[in-house]
Protein backbone atom coordinates (compact mmCIF):
# COMPACT_ATOMS: atom_id res chain seq x y z
CA UNK A 1 0.00 0.00 0.00
CA UNK A 2 1.19 3.24 -0.55
CA UNK A 3 1.30 5.95 2.50
CA UNK A 4 -1.40 7.86 1.11
CA UNK A 5 -3.34 4.73 1.24
CA UNK A 6 -2.27 3.30 4.48
CA UNK A 7 -3.33 6.48 6.46
CA UNK A 8 -6.58 6.81 4.94
CA UNK A 9 -6.95 2.82 5.68
CA UNK A 10 -5.84 4.03 9.15
CA UNK A 11 -9.14 6.01 9.77
CA UNK A 12 -11.36 3.80 8.59
CA UNK A 13 -11.77 0.03 7.86
CA UNK A 14 -12.68 0.13 4.03
CA UNK A 15 -13.61 2.64 0.98
CA UNK A 16 -17.38 4.34 1.68
CA UNK A 17 -20.24 1.67 -0.38
CA UNK A 18 -20.28 2.53 -4.26
CA UNK A 19 -23.00 4.99 -4.73
CA UNK A 20 -26.43 3.07 -5.48
CA UNK A 21 -27.62 3.74 -9.16
CA UNK A 22 -30.59 6.24 -9.35
CA UNK A 23 -29.02 8.18 -6.17
CA UNK A 24 -29.95 11.47 -5.91
CA UNK A 25 -26.67 13.07 -5.91
CA UNK A 26 -23.24 12.44 -6.38
CA UNK A 27 -20.55 12.31 -4.21
CA UNK A 28 -18.17 14.89 -5.94
CA UNK A 29 -18.88 16.85 -9.35
CA UNK A 30 -15.41 18.02 -10.79
CA UNK A 31 -15.64 21.59 -12.68
CA UNK A 32 -13.04 23.32 -14.13
CA UNK A 33 -10.12 21.74 -12.25
CA UNK A 34 -12.59 22.53 -8.91
CA UNK A 35 -14.39 19.75 -6.81
CA UNK A 36 -16.97 20.04 -4.91
CA UNK A 37 -17.54 17.15 -2.62
CA UNK A 38 -20.75 16.01 -1.10
CA UNK A 39 -21.68 16.69 2.72
CA UNK A 40 -19.57 13.52 4.14
CA UNK A 41 -20.14 11.65 7.49
CA UNK A 42 -18.06 9.08 9.95
CA UNK A 43 -18.92 5.25 7.95
CA UNK A 44 -16.43 3.40 9.02
CA UNK A 45 -16.92 0.86 6.42
CA UNK A 46 -19.84 -0.99 6.84
CA UNK A 47 -20.25 0.36 10.69
CA UNK A 48 -22.49 3.26 11.24
CA UNK A 49 -21.12 7.02 12.43
CA UNK A 50 -21.20 7.59 15.95
CA UNK A 51 -24.87 9.34 16.58
CA UNK A 52 -25.64 12.13 19.02
CA UNK A 53 -24.85 15.22 20.14
CA UNK A 54 -21.49 16.51 21.11
CA UNK A 55 -21.50 17.72 24.71
CA UNK A 56 -24.24 15.41 25.73
CA UNK A 57 -23.70 11.78 24.33
CA UNK A 58 -20.52 12.47 21.89
CA UNK A 59 -17.27 14.27 23.48
CA UNK A 60 -15.18 16.59 21.60
CA UNK A 61 -12.31 14.09 21.48
CA UNK A 62 -14.75 11.34 20.06
CA UNK A 63 -16.10 14.16 17.40
CA UNK A 64 -13.03 15.08 16.29
CA UNK A 65 -12.00 11.46 15.38
CA UNK A 66 -15.65 11.12 13.74
CA UNK A 67 -14.82 14.17 11.65
CA UNK A 68 -11.18 12.53 10.80
CA UNK A 69 -13.31 9.37 9.59
CA UNK A 70 -15.59 11.60 6.87
CA UNK A 71 -12.55 13.40 6.02
CA UNK A 72 -11.21 9.81 4.87
CA UNK A 73 -14.51 9.46 3.06
CA UNK A 74 -14.21 12.23 1.01
CA UNK A 75 -10.88 11.81 0.10
CA UNK A 76 -11.64 8.16 -1.58
CA UNK A 77 -14.69 9.88 -3.10
CA UNK A 78 -12.90 12.62 -4.49
CA UNK A 79 -9.93 9.78 -5.07
CA UNK A 80 -12.55 8.16 -7.61
CA UNK A 81 -13.79 11.08 -9.21
CA UNK A 82 -10.32 12.32 -9.93
CA UNK A 83 -8.67 9.30 -10.61
CA UNK A 84 -6.28 9.02 -7.24
CA UNK A 85 -5.60 11.60 -4.81
CA UNK A 86 -1.93 12.65 -6.62
CA UNK A 87 -4.52 14.80 -8.82
CA UNK A 88 -5.54 16.85 -5.90
CA UNK A 89 -3.28 19.95 -6.19
CA UNK A 90 -4.82 21.73 -2.77
CA UNK A 91 -7.46 21.46 -0.17
CA UNK A 92 -9.36 24.91 -0.97
CA UNK A 93 -12.68 25.09 2.07
CA UNK A 94 -14.51 22.87 3.90
CA UNK A 95 -16.95 23.34 6.43
CA UNK A 96 -17.38 21.73 9.49
CA UNK A 97 -21.03 21.37 10.83
CA UNK A 98 -21.43 20.12 14.28
CA UNK A 99 -24.16 18.61 15.88
CA UNK A 100 -24.07 20.84 19.13
CA UNK A 101 -25.89 21.23 22.31
CA UNK A 102 -27.50 24.69 23.11
CA UNK A 103 -24.22 26.51 24.44
CA UNK A 104 -21.12 24.23 23.00
CA UNK A 105 -18.24 26.17 21.80
CA UNK A 106 -16.11 24.23 21.17
CA UNK A 107 -16.66 23.22 17.94
CA UNK A 108 -13.58 24.24 16.10
CA UNK A 109 -11.88 21.57 18.58
CA UNK A 110 -13.90 19.02 16.30
CA UNK A 111 -12.96 20.49 13.35
CA UNK A 112 -9.30 20.07 14.05
CA UNK A 113 -9.80 16.20 13.72
CA UNK A 114 -10.77 17.04 10.04
CA UNK A 115 -7.89 19.21 9.88
CA UNK A 116 -4.96 17.14 11.19
CA UNK A 117 -6.54 14.34 8.60
CA UNK A 118 -5.78 16.57 5.49
CA UNK A 119 -2.84 17.47 6.81
CA UNK A 120 -1.44 14.71 7.08
CA UNK A 121 -2.85 12.70 4.23
CA UNK A 122 -2.03 15.34 1.83
CA UNK A 123 0.93 17.39 3.88
CA UNK A 124 0.87 20.98 2.58
CA UNK A 125 -1.96 20.13 -0.57
CA UNK A 126 -3.99 19.77 2.44
CA UNK A 127 -3.76 23.11 4.19
CA UNK A 128 -7.46 24.65 3.59
CA UNK A 129 -9.86 27.58 4.71
CA UNK A 130 -12.31 26.56 7.24
CA UNK A 131 -15.17 27.14 8.62
CA UNK A 132 -17.18 25.36 11.62
CA UNK A 133 -20.64 26.25 13.53
CA UNK A 134 -22.83 23.98 15.31
CA UNK A 135 -25.95 22.51 14.33
CA UNK A 136 -29.56 21.52 15.54
CA UNK A 137 -29.34 17.90 13.89
CA UNK A 138 -27.89 16.12 11.23
CA UNK A 139 -28.91 13.26 9.01
CA UNK A 140 -28.84 9.91 10.49
CA UNK A 141 -28.17 11.91 13.63
CA UNK A 142 -24.31 12.08 13.12
CA UNK A 143 -22.64 13.87 15.42
CA UNK A 144 -20.47 15.54 12.61
CA UNK A 145 -20.55 16.17 8.91
CA UNK A 146 -17.93 17.63 6.72
CA UNK A 147 -18.22 19.23 3.54
CA UNK A 148 -15.11 19.78 1.55
CA UNK A 149 -13.71 21.80 -2.05
CA UNK A 150 -10.60 21.08 -3.78
CA UNK A 151 -8.57 21.93 -6.88
CA UNK A 152 -7.78 18.96 -9.07
CA UNK A 153 -5.28 18.83 -12.11
CA UNK A 154 -7.67 18.45 -15.31
CA UNK B 1 -44.04 27.25 -22.85
CA UNK B 2 -41.59 25.26 -23.06
CA UNK B 3 -41.14 22.08 -21.02
CA UNK B 4 -38.71 23.96 -18.61
CA UNK B 5 -40.98 26.61 -18.22
CA UNK B 6 -43.93 24.05 -17.70
CA UNK B 7 -42.00 22.51 -15.29
CA UNK B 8 -41.05 25.58 -13.00
CA UNK B 9 -44.48 26.47 -13.77
CA UNK B 10 -45.86 23.46 -11.99
CA UNK B 11 -43.94 23.98 -8.73
CA UNK B 12 -44.75 28.00 -8.13
CA UNK B 13 -47.77 29.93 -9.49
CA UNK B 14 -45.22 32.38 -10.81
CA UNK B 15 -41.44 33.65 -10.41
CA UNK B 16 -40.44 35.33 -7.41
CA UNK B 17 -41.20 39.17 -6.92
CA UNK B 18 -37.69 41.55 -8.84
CA UNK B 19 -35.99 42.79 -6.66
CA UNK B 20 -36.10 45.60 -4.78
CA UNK B 21 -33.79 48.75 -5.93
CA UNK B 22 -31.40 48.90 -3.04
CA UNK B 23 -31.63 45.44 -1.76
CA UNK B 24 -28.55 44.53 0.40
CA UNK B 25 -27.56 41.80 -2.20
CA UNK B 26 -27.89 40.27 -5.54
CA UNK B 27 -29.94 37.04 -6.13
CA UNK B 28 -27.24 35.58 -8.39
CA UNK B 29 -23.27 36.79 -8.99
CA UNK B 30 -21.60 34.97 -12.16
CA UNK B 31 -18.05 35.06 -11.89
CA UNK B 32 -16.30 32.79 -14.47
CA UNK B 33 -18.61 30.69 -15.64
CA UNK B 34 -19.66 29.96 -12.10
CA UNK B 35 -23.23 31.48 -10.38
CA UNK B 36 -23.37 31.80 -7.05
CA UNK B 37 -27.12 31.90 -5.90
CA UNK B 38 -28.85 33.60 -3.01
CA UNK B 39 -30.07 31.31 -0.40
CA UNK B 40 -33.85 30.50 -2.08
CA UNK B 41 -37.01 29.82 -0.03
CA UNK B 42 -40.29 28.67 -0.98
CA UNK B 43 -42.20 31.58 -1.65
CA UNK B 44 -44.95 30.54 -4.74
CA UNK B 45 -45.59 33.85 -6.58
CA UNK B 46 -46.95 35.99 -4.02
CA UNK B 47 -47.58 33.45 -1.30
CA UNK B 48 -45.46 33.11 1.99
CA UNK B 49 -43.61 30.14 2.48
CA UNK B 50 -44.64 27.11 4.84
CA UNK B 51 -43.10 28.14 8.22
CA UNK B 52 -42.41 25.89 11.27
CA UNK B 53 -39.73 23.51 12.19
CA UNK B 54 -39.47 20.15 10.89
CA UNK B 55 -40.85 17.45 13.03
CA UNK B 56 -43.28 19.63 14.83
CA UNK B 57 -45.20 22.41 12.28
CA UNK B 58 -44.33 20.86 8.95
CA UNK B 59 -44.03 16.99 8.13
CA UNK B 60 -40.74 15.96 6.12
CA UNK B 61 -42.89 15.32 3.22
CA UNK B 62 -44.30 19.04 3.11
CA UNK B 63 -40.58 20.48 3.75
CA UNK B 64 -39.24 18.70 0.55
CA UNK B 65 -42.33 20.06 -1.57
CA UNK B 66 -41.02 23.49 -0.17
CA UNK B 67 -37.36 22.42 -1.09
CA UNK B 68 -38.83 21.79 -4.36
CA UNK B 69 -40.29 25.50 -4.68
CA UNK B 70 -37.04 27.02 -3.35
CA UNK B 71 -35.26 25.16 -6.19
CA UNK B 72 -37.53 26.72 -8.83
CA UNK B 73 -37.42 30.02 -7.35
CA UNK B 74 -33.57 29.99 -7.60
CA UNK B 75 -33.66 28.78 -11.34
CA UNK B 76 -36.37 31.46 -12.40
CA UNK B 77 -33.02 33.80 -10.99
CA UNK B 78 -30.67 32.10 -12.47
CA UNK B 79 -32.23 32.30 -15.96
CA UNK B 80 -32.52 36.03 -15.21
CA UNK B 81 -29.36 36.55 -14.72
CA UNK B 82 -27.42 33.77 -17.37
CA UNK B 83 -30.49 35.03 -19.52
CA UNK B 84 -31.59 31.37 -19.89
CA UNK B 85 -31.58 28.01 -18.46
CA UNK B 86 -30.31 26.71 -21.73
CA UNK B 87 -26.85 28.69 -20.38
CA UNK B 88 -26.81 25.86 -17.41
CA UNK B 89 -24.33 23.62 -17.92
CA UNK B 90 -24.49 21.79 -15.12
CA UNK B 91 -25.82 22.11 -11.24
CA UNK B 92 -22.36 21.87 -9.00
CA UNK B 93 -23.03 22.02 -5.30
CA UNK B 94 -26.42 22.66 -3.51
CA UNK B 95 -26.75 23.07 0.43
CA UNK B 96 -30.37 22.57 1.99
CA UNK B 97 -30.82 23.83 5.78
CA UNK B 98 -33.90 22.54 6.92
CA UNK B 99 -35.32 23.94 10.14
CA UNK B 100 -35.73 20.88 12.24
CA UNK B 101 -36.51 19.83 16.05
CA UNK B 102 -33.19 18.41 17.71
CA UNK B 103 -33.07 15.02 16.58
CA UNK B 104 -34.82 15.09 13.78
CA UNK B 105 -32.60 12.54 11.10
CA UNK B 106 -34.46 13.06 7.89
CA UNK B 107 -32.77 16.09 6.48
CA UNK B 108 -32.23 14.18 3.65
CA UNK B 109 -35.81 13.42 3.04
CA UNK B 110 -36.30 16.84 2.51
CA UNK B 111 -33.37 18.04 0.22
CA UNK B 112 -34.53 14.87 -2.05
CA UNK B 113 -37.33 16.97 -2.92
CA UNK B 114 -34.36 19.77 -4.62
CA UNK B 115 -32.52 17.27 -5.83
CA UNK B 116 -35.53 15.52 -7.86
CA UNK B 117 -36.70 18.93 -8.52
CA UNK B 118 -33.04 19.73 -10.29
CA UNK B 119 -33.06 16.37 -12.35
CA UNK B 120 -36.57 16.85 -13.21
CA UNK B 121 -36.10 20.16 -14.60
CA UNK B 122 -32.29 19.71 -16.42
CA UNK B 123 -31.71 16.08 -16.85
CA UNK B 124 -28.56 15.27 -16.30
CA UNK B 125 -27.20 19.11 -16.07
CA UNK B 126 -28.89 18.92 -13.23
CA UNK B 127 -26.56 16.19 -11.22
CA UNK B 128 -25.07 17.85 -8.12
CA UNK B 129 -23.09 17.33 -4.93
CA UNK B 130 -25.18 18.18 -1.95
CA UNK B 131 -25.06 18.98 1.98
CA UNK B 132 -27.95 18.68 3.82
CA UNK B 133 -28.43 20.22 7.55
CA UNK B 134 -30.24 20.79 10.23
CA UNK B 135 -30.71 24.39 11.85
CA UNK B 136 -31.83 25.89 14.67
CA UNK B 137 -33.79 28.95 12.76
CA UNK B 138 -34.28 30.27 9.15
CA UNK B 139 -35.07 33.67 7.84
CA UNK B 140 -38.73 34.37 7.91
CA UNK B 141 -39.60 31.55 9.76
CA UNK B 142 -39.58 28.87 6.45
CA UNK B 143 -39.03 25.15 7.13
CA UNK B 144 -36.13 25.03 4.14
CA UNK B 145 -33.87 27.19 2.75
CA UNK B 146 -31.24 25.84 -0.32
CA UNK B 147 -28.57 27.47 -1.64
CA UNK B 148 -27.29 26.76 -5.06
CA UNK B 149 -23.86 26.50 -6.96
CA UNK B 150 -23.89 26.34 -11.01
CA UNK B 151 -21.96 26.20 -14.32
CA UNK B 152 -23.22 28.60 -17.09
CA UNK B 153 -21.97 29.05 -20.26
CA UNK B 154 -20.30 32.62 -20.58
CA UNK C 1 -4.87 56.69 6.10
CA UNK C 2 -6.64 55.37 2.57
CA UNK C 3 -10.81 55.80 2.81
CA UNK C 4 -10.72 51.96 3.06
CA UNK C 5 -8.41 51.64 5.56
CA UNK C 6 -10.44 54.45 7.82
CA UNK C 7 -13.17 52.63 6.91
CA UNK C 8 -11.98 49.10 8.44
CA UNK C 9 -10.51 51.29 11.14
CA UNK C 10 -14.02 52.58 12.35
CA UNK C 11 -14.90 48.85 12.54
CA UNK C 12 -12.70 47.23 14.60
CA UNK C 13 -9.88 48.66 16.44
CA UNK C 14 -6.97 47.20 14.63
CA UNK C 15 -6.25 44.27 12.67
CA UNK C 16 -6.77 40.78 13.63
CA UNK C 17 -3.58 39.18 15.42
CA UNK C 18 -1.01 37.24 12.83
CA UNK C 19 -2.27 33.35 12.70
CA UNK C 20 0.02 31.33 15.22
CA UNK C 21 2.56 29.12 13.66
CA UNK C 22 1.24 25.57 13.03
CA UNK C 23 -2.33 26.87 12.65
CA UNK C 24 -4.47 24.00 11.51
CA UNK C 25 -6.08 26.45 9.20
CA UNK C 26 -5.12 29.49 7.11
CA UNK C 27 -7.36 32.59 6.88
CA UNK C 28 -7.24 32.66 3.29
CA UNK C 29 -6.60 30.24 0.33
CA UNK C 30 -6.55 31.92 -3.50
CA UNK C 31 -6.81 29.66 -6.36
CA UNK C 32 -7.54 30.95 -10.04
CA UNK C 33 -8.69 34.41 -8.89
CA UNK C 34 -11.01 32.71 -6.39
CA UNK C 35 -10.45 33.33 -2.45
CA UNK C 36 -11.94 31.37 -0.30
CA UNK C 37 -12.26 33.04 3.49
CA UNK C 38 -12.32 31.04 6.64
CA UNK C 39 -15.16 31.45 8.54
CA UNK C 40 -15.14 35.32 10.56
CA UNK C 41 -16.19 36.01 13.85
CA UNK C 42 -16.09 39.58 15.92
CA UNK C 43 -12.61 40.50 17.43
CA UNK C 44 -12.06 43.87 17.69
CA UNK C 45 -8.33 43.75 17.86
CA UNK C 46 -7.65 42.47 21.20
CA UNK C 47 -11.14 42.80 22.08
CA UNK C 48 -13.27 39.47 22.42
CA UNK C 49 -16.41 38.99 20.30
CA UNK C 50 -19.76 39.49 21.95
CA UNK C 51 -21.28 36.27 23.34
CA UNK C 52 -24.71 34.72 23.28
CA UNK C 53 -27.06 33.93 21.26
CA UNK C 54 -29.41 36.62 19.18
CA UNK C 55 -32.78 36.57 20.27
CA UNK C 56 -31.52 36.20 24.29
CA UNK C 57 -28.37 37.85 25.18
CA UNK C 58 -28.08 39.36 23.03
CA UNK C 59 -30.45 41.97 20.00
CA UNK C 60 -30.45 42.08 16.34
CA UNK C 61 -29.33 45.22 16.32
CA UNK C 62 -25.77 44.29 18.55
CA UNK C 63 -24.96 41.22 16.30
CA UNK C 64 -25.68 43.38 13.11
CA UNK C 65 -22.80 45.12 14.44
CA UNK C 66 -20.82 42.15 15.31
CA UNK C 67 -21.46 40.89 11.41
CA UNK C 68 -19.53 44.40 10.20
CA UNK C 69 -16.86 43.34 12.58
CA UNK C 70 -16.27 40.11 11.38
CA UNK C 71 -16.53 41.11 7.45
CA UNK C 72 -13.99 44.10 8.44
CA UNK C 73 -11.47 41.05 9.79
CA UNK C 74 -12.17 38.85 7.12
CA UNK C 75 -11.00 41.69 4.11
CA UNK C 76 -8.37 42.36 6.67
CA UNK C 77 -6.69 38.77 6.00
CA UNK C 78 -7.94 39.46 2.39
CA UNK C 79 -6.13 42.05 1.88
CA UNK C 80 -3.05 40.02 3.64
CA UNK C 81 -3.23 37.32 1.40
CA UNK C 82 -4.16 39.21 -2.41
CA UNK C 83 -2.00 42.37 -1.56
CA UNK C 84 -4.32 44.90 -0.64
CA UNK C 85 -8.22 45.37 -1.22
CA UNK C 86 -7.44 47.03 -4.72
CA UNK C 87 -7.00 43.16 -5.87
CA UNK C 88 -10.41 42.77 -4.71
CA UNK C 89 -12.31 42.37 -8.26
CA UNK C 90 -15.94 41.26 -6.76
CA UNK C 91 -17.37 39.68 -3.60
CA UNK C 92 -19.03 36.71 -4.36
CA UNK C 93 -21.14 35.29 -1.87
CA UNK C 94 -21.07 35.48 1.82
CA UNK C 95 -22.89 32.85 4.35
CA UNK C 96 -23.91 34.14 7.58
CA UNK C 97 -24.51 32.18 10.40
CA UNK C 98 -26.73 33.47 13.35
CA UNK C 99 -26.60 31.88 16.50
CA UNK C 100 -29.64 31.83 17.25
CA UNK C 101 -32.98 31.19 19.96
CA UNK C 102 -35.56 28.56 18.43
CA UNK C 103 -37.95 30.47 16.64
CA UNK C 104 -35.98 33.71 15.77
CA UNK C 105 -36.82 34.77 12.38
CA UNK C 106 -34.51 38.27 11.69
CA UNK C 107 -31.38 36.33 10.14
CA UNK C 108 -31.86 38.58 7.31
CA UNK C 109 -31.11 41.84 9.70
CA UNK C 110 -28.31 40.21 11.26
CA UNK C 111 -26.43 39.67 8.20
CA UNK C 112 -27.61 42.83 6.76
CA UNK C 113 -24.74 44.08 8.96
CA UNK C 114 -22.37 42.58 7.11
CA UNK C 115 -23.80 42.87 3.50
CA UNK C 116 -23.96 47.02 4.50
CA UNK C 117 -20.04 46.86 5.51
CA UNK C 118 -19.37 45.45 1.87
CA UNK C 119 -21.29 47.94 0.27
CA UNK C 120 -19.92 50.72 2.11
CA UNK C 121 -15.98 49.67 2.26
CA UNK C 122 -16.12 48.08 -1.26
CA UNK C 123 -18.55 49.71 -3.18
CA UNK C 124 -20.12 47.80 -6.21
CA UNK C 125 -17.28 45.37 -5.75
CA UNK C 126 -19.08 44.52 -2.37
CA UNK C 127 -22.27 43.24 -4.15
CA UNK C 128 -22.49 39.68 -3.27
CA UNK C 129 -25.06 36.50 -3.14
CA UNK C 130 -26.06 35.23 0.71
CA UNK C 131 -27.53 33.20 2.29
CA UNK C 132 -28.05 33.41 6.16
CA UNK C 133 -29.07 30.51 8.64
CA UNK C 134 -29.61 30.09 12.34
CA UNK C 135 -27.87 27.97 13.79
CA UNK C 136 -27.29 26.53 17.58
CA UNK C 137 -24.21 27.41 18.67
CA UNK C 138 -21.03 28.56 17.36
CA UNK C 139 -17.10 28.71 18.21
CA UNK C 140 -16.01 30.39 21.38
CA UNK C 141 -20.32 31.33 22.00
CA UNK C 142 -20.08 34.61 19.39
CA UNK C 143 -23.36 35.36 18.05
CA UNK C 144 -22.34 35.88 14.74
CA UNK C 145 -19.67 33.92 12.05
CA UNK C 146 -19.46 34.91 8.53
CA UNK C 147 -17.77 32.91 5.82
CA UNK C 148 -16.58 34.86 2.04
CA UNK C 149 -16.10 34.10 -1.15
CA UNK C 150 -14.26 36.50 -3.34
CA UNK C 151 -12.84 37.08 -6.89
CA UNK C 152 -9.47 38.32 -6.99
CA UNK C 153 -7.03 39.35 -9.51
CA UNK C 154 -4.32 37.62 -9.84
Amino acid sequence: MSSTAQQLAALVSAPPAPVKPGAMIEPVVIDNGVAYISGQVAFDGDAAPLTGQVGAEVSVEQAAGEAAKAVANGLYRLADAAGSLDAVERMLKITVFVNSVAGLTEQPQVANGASKALHDILGDRGRHARSAVGVASLPLGVCVEVEMVAKVRV
